[in-house]
């Protein structure tokens, strides 16, 4: 399926200039697209790739101008290139039904609509919401509940005592509801204190690939609304993550921790245990949350130190070994100016 | 199943002090706990949550004292509240028995009560201990040899040449055994060193979700009794790790090292290759073990410091742009002051 | 099957040096080996295990002396054991066909002598080469192109738009193609934006245990020829991932960076996005890349330094506490000299 430059401007409620004619067949980066090629420009740094590019047409965030182009001008090109990408690269459907190597308890509920393919299960009591899919050998437990539209993929592995509100979607290998590292020390050996608090998410969860949720102990580990996790993250038993969170790829938080709306942890940080992040606050990449953030706050190293003083401190560093080197410099002259001193005093 | 509270005190060998025929169903955290349900106070910090806590009862850790509550006084509240939730919260029975969508190899052995899940498979030769659960789609390799009561949940890996004591418990997406990271260089290209060591667990081993136990090359890649594997965590071939030894969420392990016994590397700690850390020492979350570390120390930092120097290095860290310019004034000085004293001279 | 000794310095082209009727059936580590078994010595370290080595034959690399030992001398043991390996470890041949309890789409395309396993799936369209081998509940989706003697190792699952050259081998629960982390924000909810890109593979790939390599947004994600990727690692969306690069376990992309040949990351590293890391750099474990390293450069730290300077950095940061109170030391001892030469001034 094509669209004609209008019909992207009509689809997406940009700004048409240029020749509403166009024919796109497919999305492609500045850089790289070609005739019956859309590409979008978000940012002057695109912008300066945009001067040679070959598409057939543009998609450019107002207030940048893009010259010898035809273009479709919009507040959020990002928004309007996904709506763009939605029709030209329409996802399979997924035919309602159970598939026959699916495994499907007899005493599981599945709403309408939904489809179960090949060699996944669904086990006793599970309840799955209209229009969920769950894809090839996914692992649904004993009682867990889907809200609407669930998206499980491949491979997901959903243990008991998990429920998700709805619009959640499970990328493959994710693995939501196993046991909390919780052990007590008994005659000298690990003895597990088991888990039985589960997982609770709520709508519009996004888990990425082989990422890990563990149950809480005696009460669920919570996933607020919207909150969007990438890949290889790991979240500890009883930890309470709030609304509209960013979890990057590797995140690690350990157990109990509070989580409040808003927040970003990027890449590879990790939070120890019992803290609380405060609303809106930012990790840098490979940030080591050892102490609680206070909201709004910027924050980097291990333990963290505001992000400004972090960078100054990282710059400082490099001059130590010299500073020592001054340092010991430093003392001489001062030893000798005492000496000198002395000497001269009456 | 519900318990009344002097059944609780037996069951877990704790002293009753309060009303024995309180009835409980279920163990909620100390801070949502209500009617009908158990909650336990293990610290003076959880003491304070006790004071307007709605528990029907409490467990309480010997020494500690909570007014106006139902009690069960234990020196483990761990221990005890573990024993109630084995009783209200049964695992489901699994039926002994292959599910007719599971693929056994006919020269497998099985024991006694082993129960195979559907779209499991298990390989040539294998040997499953008695009262092993193998999970949906679980994956036991050729030869893989598994002890009693090994517990394989949904969807883990284990490749041809991993042994393992008895009960083992393997979380889902675990891969016991894919090929250590062992290349050669020929003719300028990485060509792989083939990995025939296969893993070796001992007794009572937990590896936790998506976590990567690779074959060792010549030799196995060892775990000993009672080690405990969060999720998500690395151990690359040929490492030796001792018994006992608790390895947080994360952690990753280069190859060949020596962990001895007791060992614990919390959160996202890493191991570079060839290394010994030595009996009972713990590494803070994020470390970076780069050289060996010393039976019982305890260590920070990337490489490691001991601990409490490294807290003193971090907070003295967050002078140093404040100490570069005091020393840029302070040279300043000694330079005025040699020439002051230079002029005085005779 | 067993080898002479003669035989093995035939197949592995090098020199014998002693009993060439020596019957070896197994290989094993240095440390280890005894009657019947092989044993290599590529390097001074290992020449001290091998005075007590009790090993039928050892190969041992050209220039190394090591007496009173059956020898096969080979300017690389690594690459000679692995011909060894290959004959007195075969891989068990997987029959051609399709398993009964496969799923393969009608209009998916399999090559000659291609294995597909049980509960593996194939989807619409895919292509997969000659000689491939589709390990138990793999997932192959609609259209995904795979090159001759593809290795699909057990759980692997490969999302729609993935492409792969010949020889690549996949092992089990790495995720290929899942969605790159990419939303934009309406009305204050993240809102994802579809990511179409799919990944492409070139010859000769490995990628470890639970490893992750997201889809670009419009264009692949792309690994180059040879490149080697250990276990949990993460490859966010539109990153271009150079020739005989090596990932070692747990290293982290953000997204969009270019990762040229030849680089080094070792283990835990991470890179941020939109980065250019040099031909041949090399970064030291833990490393956090928050800027561009040039070709050839060895870094370490967050963010990295030149190795060298960063290991005297850790050197001095352990002497910071004591420079503090040095310095204010210093500090009191010029304020009394200024005080002096004031004094003693005319």
């Amino acid at each position: 399926m094509d669209l004609s430059l209008t019909q992207i401007a009509e689809l997406t409620g940009g700004r048409l200039a240029g020749d509403g004619d166009r024919i796109i067949s497919r999305v492609r980066p500045v850089h790289e697209a070609g005739p019956g090629e859309l590409a979008f420009v978000a940012n002057e740094k695109a912008r300066a790739a945009a001067l040679t590019c070959k598409a057939e047409a543009l998609i450019v965030a107002d207030g940048l101008t893009v010259e010898g182009h035809q273009v479709v001008f919009h507040e959020n090109p990002f928004a309007a290139i996904s709506a763009v990408i939605a029709v030209l690269y329409p996802e399979p459907k997924a035919e309602p039904g159970v598939h026959a190597m699916a495994v499907v308890d007899p005493t599981a509920t599945l709403g309408e609509g939904v489809s179960v393919a090949p060699f996944a299960t669904i086990g006793a009591g599970a309840i799955i919401g209209d229009g969920s899919r769950i894809g090839t050998g996914a692992v649904i437990g004993d009682g867990v509940i889907l809200g609407a539209r669930a998206r499980i993929h491949p491979r997901a592995v959903i243990y008991t005592r998990v429920t998700m509100g709805d619009d959640c979607e499970i990328h493959s290998g994710a693995v939501l509801g196993a046991d909390g590292f919780g052990f007590t020390s008994v005659d000298g050996q690990h003895v597990k204190v088991p888990q039985v608090g589960g997982v609770e998410l709520g709508n519009d969860v996004e888990v990425g690939a082989n990422s890990c949720i563990d149950a809480g102990t005696l009460a669920p580990t919570r996933i607020g609304d919207n909150t969007k996790i990438d890949d290889l993250v790991m979240i500890g038993h009883n930890n309470q993550i709030g609304q509209r969170v960013m979890l990057c790829g590797q995140v690690g938080l350990a157990g109990s921790n509070i989580i409040e709306d808003d927040v970003i942890l990027t890449g590879q940080t990790g939070v120890s245990g019992h803290l609380v992040v405060g609303k809106g606050a930012i990790s840098a990449a490979k940030t080591g949350i050892l102490r609680d953030v206070k909201p709004g706050h910027r924050v980097a190293g291990t333990p963290p130190m505001p992000l400004e003083l972090w960078r100054r401190v990282w710059k400082a560093s490099q001059h130590l070994p010299d500073m020592r080197r001054e340092m010991k410099a430093m003392l001489r002259r001062i030893d000798d100016l005492e000496r000198l001193v002395d000497t001269e005093a009456p």
